[in-house]
């Protein structure tokens, strides 16, 4: 049953399969279209975008706002033909859980020693490691906003020691926090495992390099530093990645995001031995928590009320 | 710079290295001697004890308590000739912190598909799988002691549903309870992840059977139900397990205790492929971190202070 006074919602993805998502954006009467279709229509108020085709959203002569189907919006700028309305971003507690289990997991793999006591299983090998307390690890996070908060809260909740680095200084509870380019080294020299969690911008392409993994302490009681990347893939370098493992620079790494996705079958990360591979799944956004807080916004819009996590077009995030 | 007004301590083990121990008892001037040689001497006040030979302690005319080396007594209480006097084990912050990250890790391990991943990884699969939050997965926990309770507030921090089953009636934040043989069928029933925390004593004894695993729930979002044994290896019988698993009753399972420890090299638990092995390593006892704490109540109990942490000699533990 759709309404015809409000208007309709353009579904703009990448995806085979949007059924759920024309099925759940429906559920308050608004009428969903999808793109191509929907190219040019006047009654179209609102996009909803993942990826979207390029051109679809720039010829909408009553589009309102768009709405990310993602936390990170990366994928919606790209799009040269983009047109100059508000884009909002998922702000979500489902989501944020989702990458605060992802993060605690693969930080207390790291810590507890998972891939060696691994090694020692496969080779029938009874051997004690030396442990230290998550007291003596420091987690460091790039990037401490929705997500690297909810994620450094869970973390320390354990006991980590906690660094967080952002573009403008913050204040957060039980952390040590550095800022733009004159906090970076400090905040590197004083992490064992580090924790991306930054959008990939144009000042963020590319920043997790052989370099900035050099700095990273690695004389601590683990065995090495740990890299663990669940931002996207684009901010770091496989390459150098796959150098500073390889001269022990780094000393493990999780990585959920990747310069490619799906990863190519011939990458030298899937069959690395220090390398853990999940296939950007961290924190997927569920439909059936994201897409009732966009529709109500959307009201709330044609109410006159202002929008909520909106994008800073000009940081790019 | 011994202080021969005060007892000795005999420190009794089944290891071939006692030195870091003997120096660390020695600390604040009490002689310490080494089983068997301090077999009979009236001037031994106390004993330290892990797996002690058995009979050096039955001889001891002026032995007033011992302490244990290790949070579970059950090493100690197995010697036939074991004097009637009070045990004293091991409660330490550092060990439940090194407990509760043991647990939280292999909880969430097992919640966020690991193993699968890691297969997928193998083959070069990119796939992601459904994933739960920690919400919708109960992690229930035998035995709600001082272990126990350290663990469920990490693992419950995170989001999980709690459980807890013990021999008398408990009341834990947070955390649903059952007690003795009436409670167990419910607490089994909803219970994804059981995390095994016993003593290990007569009524304890083996009660991981192939029965009681059938009865955990295994229709839930991980695809199983999950075994965690980091008690002690005679609570299990590892047959069962490997039962349990081959049918599918049991998912996985996390085990860091063993019927024989070290695990025997013909154990079909080094190569399985849905069982993680640690070699208990799951909380070692810090001799840094438990010996000041032994010797300040020596001296207490010299000064006519109670003891703290007593065994009960008739429940086992
Ligand atoms: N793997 C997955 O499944 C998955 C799922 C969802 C999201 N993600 C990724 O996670 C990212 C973070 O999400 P969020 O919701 O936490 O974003 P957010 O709330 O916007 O926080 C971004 C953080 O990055 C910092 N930052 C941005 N640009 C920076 C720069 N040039 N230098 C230093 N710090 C910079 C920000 O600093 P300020 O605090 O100073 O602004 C802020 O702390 C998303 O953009 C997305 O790429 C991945
Ligand atoms: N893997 C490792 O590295 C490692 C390290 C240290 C310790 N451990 C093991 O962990 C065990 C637990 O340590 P803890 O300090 O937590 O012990 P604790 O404080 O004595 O707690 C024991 C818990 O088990 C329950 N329990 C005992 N007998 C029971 C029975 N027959 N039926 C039901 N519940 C029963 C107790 O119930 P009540 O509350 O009713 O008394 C209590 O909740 C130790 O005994 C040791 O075997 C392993």
């Amino acid at each position: 049953m759709t309404d015809g006074t409000r208007g309709k919602v353009l579904l703009a993805t990448n995806k085979t399969d949007n059924a759920l998502w024309v099925d759940l954006l429906g559920r308050t009467g608004r009428e969903v279209v999808t793109a191509p279709d929907g190219a040019e229509d006047p009654s179209i108020h609102y996009a909803v975008a993942w990826h979207q085709p390029h051109g679809v959203l720039g010829n909408l002569p009553n589009l309102k706002a768009i709405f990310s189907l993602g936390a990170g919006v990366d994928h919606v700028l790209r799009d040269p033909t983009l047109p100059d309305l508000p884009i909002v971003r998922v702000v979500s507690e489902n989501l944020a859980q989702h990458m605060a289990e992802y993060v605690t997991w693969r930080v207390l793999d790291h810590h507890r020693r998972g891939a060696q006591y691994q090694r020692q299983q496969a080779a029938g090998d009874w051997n004690e490691l030396t442990q230290p307390t998550s007291a003596e690890t420091s987690v460091g996070f790039m990037g401490i906003g929705e997500l690297g908060r909810t994620a450094a809260r869970a973390v320390g909740s354990l006991g980590f020691k906690l660094n967080g680095w952002s573009r403008r200084p913050a204040d957060v509870p039980d952390m040590t926090t550095y800022a733009g380019a004159e906090g970076l080294p400090d905040f590197l020299a004083s992490t064992d495992i580090l924790v991306v969690l930054l959008p990939l911008t144009d000042a963020t392409r590319g920043i997790i390099t052989y370099d900035l993994l050099r700095q990273l302490r690695r004389d601590n009681a683990i065995g090495g530093s740990v890299l663990i990347n669940a931002g996207r893939g684009g901010l770091h370098r496989e390459a150098d990645i796959l150098r500073a493992l390889e001269d022990g620079s780094l000393g493990e790494a999780s990585l959920d995001v990747f310069e490619t996705e799906p990863l190519p079958e011939a990458s030298p990360l899937w069959q690395h031995p220090k390398v853990f591979v999940t296939p950007h799944a961290a924190a997927p956004s569920d439909p059936r928590a994201i897409t009732m807080p966009m529709l109500e916004q959307m009201d709330a819009y044609d109410r006159g009320e202002p929008l909520q996590n909106l994008v800073d077009r000009a940081a790019g995030y």
